[in-house]
């Protein structure tokens, strides 16, 4: 069952904060995930063309193994720029790694990675500094404790998914013990979150009760719908960049290399949420954070793997896991269908009127 | 032998610029290196506690094999905004990879990594945006071509060596068949760069003719300075944060793959001139980038490894390997005798006066 926002800030104490601007060439922005004191992050980089700056600190085994704030930017290699304004904003509020003698001397952890918006944007027109810092003071605002806001804003203002408009997805799941996991998504991939030949979003099936909020019921496409939509975006040339980030966040109590497990196993659900995904032109990366409040439940089933202290048990872990990477699948399906049509880049609602019910 | 400058700019259009602040609080600083279109780059992190940016991109296999730039810089994890203006500076200028219909639409490749000298300089003095530019605009200049100033300059200017003074080395050699290899290193290590028993640089053997220039030559120091140097260093206490950042740059045409090999062998060469290297504390990271202009000479010996084509012969990848390493053991030392004290931190100059016979 989904959490009461069915998103990211359903796990306690994680807060999202947007920045965007769009017109006067500008359609571009950057999403900040604030993690609470004590969360671990890990990171898995499966994209071909990845933009990426802190990552290597959250390899397992180094010194660091929490995270202050994740940081998801347009603007290629220009919008890392955003993830400075993010780490002096936190070290100005003494938020970091402590790292000197005085209160407030710290180095705050701040994992990023960049998507490729600069077009149907203007190319000069990305991310900088202050996008940074707006979007971790919007993150820090009431409503960075959700309901988080989807589709064309923060760092899917720009987004594309295939010929489709992409943008921002979450989805949340409660897990039997009662951990949550969530996923934050921003779909701007080369391979397409639909099978032309039906027109049907390829991980529809992993929708959950209130997935659809407010958009009717998904059914399967009329064959004019389909019709239509192939001719429309068989016309779409392809991008030299792309990319799909992922921010997966859970209450679990696991430890930082079994964060960098779950981070691996969630870029399952965008193997099914996408075709193709993870190519040369994808800087496809998850990040995954723990904030370690709620024990993972162990089965009653007793194995010599239970011995190992300090870990989660195996299946408990293996179910997390899985959960992890349909919430990803789930949240890519709901940035889709939430997108926003700008400068003509066709929405999936636009293309297929009749796979939506009407809103009663 | 080394090479001309015996630095890095002695490998052909290998360009490297250093912005520094000292005084008012200011110590730390930025280095810039620029490489000619069509340099290939890798990278490989060793340290425990990396501060590092755009470095999965340079994964083998990744659809990034060139570098346009190397940025290292002070300020920890607030010091990769130099990172920033190096990527806005080249992208000005239109140096980067195409991206876009038009021309100037380019991601310029800024790999990056930060250490740690927010002590003995004020802990909000710390480079920004405006460093990276300035590193990069001295790099463009004339002086850009070398040689390259050693000591406390660039991102060497906060440095330090164990409880010496540490900065910027460089070194470089020529071998067999015209290929050059140079290192450049920042050298910020927790571990210390001389044997405590004997006062005597524990890579002072690597020495090649000319590594000394100006300074004399390098002799066993004397009993009175090793007994000296041994209880001023002893009262020094550990930092949180410390970290060896290495260039190493050759002409050689070794593909991307075999660049990453030469930054994983050249590990070894900090290995031999810090103990302990590589600690939980170090960020050490290695960068190696070729600009490909001179073929590898192959020995006669035929193999069988010989029939892979487009790859450089196996024994002379090695000895190229082996002579990165070699000239990033010499690049410390030279680090660390061209340093020059500030803020009370002392030289290896000053406490082994006896070390370095007078020039004449």
């Amino acid at each position: 069952m989904a959490g009461r926002h069915n998103d990211l800030t359903d796990v306690a104490g994680i807060r999202v904060g947007h920045y965007q601007r769009v017109g006067e060439g500008w359609l571009t922005g950057t999403t900040v995930v604030l993690s609470p004191p004590g969360t671990v992050g890990g990171v898995d980089v499966r994209g071909g063309g990845p933009c990426t700056r802190e990552t290597d600190a959250l390899a397992p085994g180094t010194l660091v193994e929490v995270v202050h704030a994740i940081c998801l930017s347009g603007g290629s290699v220009y919008g890392l720029a955003a993830a400075t304004g993010v780490t002096d904003w936190l070290g100005e509020r003494g938020v970091g790694l402590p790292v000197g003698p005085n209160a407030g001397e710290v180095a705050p952890i701040v994992p990023a990675a960049g998507l490729y918006d600069l077009r149907p944007g203007a190319f000069d027109c990305r991310p900088d500094v202050a996008f940074g810092r707006s979007a971790a003071e919007a993150a820090a605002r009431p409503g960075g404790l959700g309901p988080v806001a989807l589709g064309s804003v923060g760092a899917g203002a720009g987004a594309r998914a295939g010929g489709l408009k992409g943008g921002i997805g979450s989805a949340s799941v409660v897990l039997e013990g009662g951990v949550t996991v969530a996923a934050l998504v921003a779909v701007n991939s080369a391979g397409s979150p639909i099978d032309l030949a039906t027109g049907e979003l390829r991980a529809a099936s992993f929708l959950l009760p209130g997935d659809m909020s407010g958009l009717g019921d998904l059914r399967r496409p009329e064959a004019s719908d389909v019709a239509g939509a192939a001719a429309r975006l068989s016309g779409v040339s392809p991008r030299v960049g792309n990319t799909v980030l992922v921010v997966v966040a859970t209450d679990a109590e696991v430890s930082q290399p079994q964060c960098t497990r779950l981070a691996m196993a969630a870029h399952d659900g965008l193997a099914r949420a996408v075709h193709p995904a993870h190519g040369l032109t994808d800087g496809d990366v998850v990040f995954a954070v723990a904030t370690r409040s709620t024990p993972l439940a162990s089965p009653q089933a007793t194995s010599s793997l239970l011995q190992r202290a300090g870990t989660a048990h195996p299946a408990a872990l293996g179910g997390l896991m899985a959960a992890g990477a349909d919430a990803v699948a789930r949240a890519v399906v709901r940035a889709v269908l939430f997108a926003e049509a700008v400068n003509g880049v066709p929405t999936y609602r636009d293309l297929y009127r009749s796979a939506l019910t009407s809103v009663h």
